[in-house]
């Protein structure tokens, strides 16, 4: 029983990094798309999100059967239950994906982003990959420095996204009203994906330490 | 044993019923300190977030503890994983009205939102309402006509929310870019608290009838 019990851990722990890199490459791809106006990479993306929410249902599921069947307690409980919640953040940061490329689509074939943002953009952009891609290798190493390294890059992407407000509130902002609406929506997209990679973060630096950080978001 | 499991039970749905009305009580306030610009009532609102936060920590930690002691199986082990999962639903419903008292503090002593588009933003705070004290009818009752109900509300939202951008993108839209701003993320954050208010109607409904709707959002 406790060798099925290790077993089926591992494999919650591995649909956990598999769900962390399928998301960094969305959130890849979903940039680009928005980036290069290619409506094809957008289609692309958007089909992919509804592999990443497979793969959400199979690792609830495999949880789920995992607390009916051996009945865990402590911190192999806190474990699992931990797992329902990181799988819903990361399933959620495949979300935020799919709304950039969303908006490829919606606009195509004229770019959603102005040219005077997109460099601002495509630094949170570099940054929510790096969450996603450090959110991977956190779980799979439960290297507590990777947690620290992904809150400090998530305190970058907010500083990121105060400047898009403070750019569209400058004289020489000249887009018009429907683009400024792109614009703040996607800034706020970038900026939720960073949250919920902290948030997975912060569930993994409890997993390990057994402390909770109250300054959890 | 099995009576101490049965008032664990009573109690997290009874803790559920309470957050889900604190939730509609922070969206009418906070609606309230935003269209009357007080922002006496946006701090009260900001404030009571904590509360809503307090009671998911302890939801959650009596749902945890369920799980170690009780061991549940089958129809009870989904009702308390699908608790953890509706107590993250609301508390980020309280989170979205936290944003709007939020936004009501950083533009005070002007109002954020300009006159024109108020009333439709009345409506959708109107309707977020609805919805809030409609799950808590539903978890109380789980009568499935109220799931019905606030799927229906919720499509009248995502109606209001796409008139906003309509509004916006008309040409006598004469606002300001950060007021433009400050417009999308009002919209944005209404518009998810329905989609949050019918996460939960979907989860009870599943809990009842055991059948997953695939159109789950």
């Amino acid at each position: 029983m406790r060798k099925v019990f290790q077993a089926d851990l591992q494999q919650i722990g591995e649909e956990l990094i598999e769900m962390a890199n399928q998301v960094a490459t969305a959130m890849d791809r979903a940039w680009e798309s928005l980036a290069n106006v290619d409506v094809d990479l957008a289609q692309e993306v958007i089909a992919a999100d509804a592999k990443i929410d497979f793969l959400q249902n199979q690792l609830d599921e495999r949880a789920i059967d995992t607390l009916a069947l051996q009945g865990p307690v402590a911190s192999d409980l806190r474990m699992i239950v931990g797992s329902l919640r990181m799988s819903a953040s990361l399933e959620r940061m495949g979300d935020l994906a799919r709304h950039l490329a969303q908006l490829t689509r919606l606009r195509f074939p004229n770019p959603a982003i102005p040219a005077k943002i997109s460099d601002t953009f495509a630094q949170m952009a570099k940054i929510d990959i790096d969450i996603a891609k450090a959110v991977a290798r956190l779980l799979d190493t439960r290297d507590l420095k990777i947690a620290t390294e992904i809150i400090e890059l998530n305190h970058e992407l907010d500083r990121l996204h105060s400047s898009v407000f403070t750019q569209v509130a400058a004289e020489d902002w000249d887009a018009n009203a429907p683009t400024t609406v792109d614009v703040s929506l996607t800034s706020r997209y970038l900026e939720r994906f960073g949250d919920h990679g902290v948030s997975v973060a912060r569930k993994v630096t409890y997993l390990v330490t057994g402390e909770w950080d109250p300054t959890e978001i």
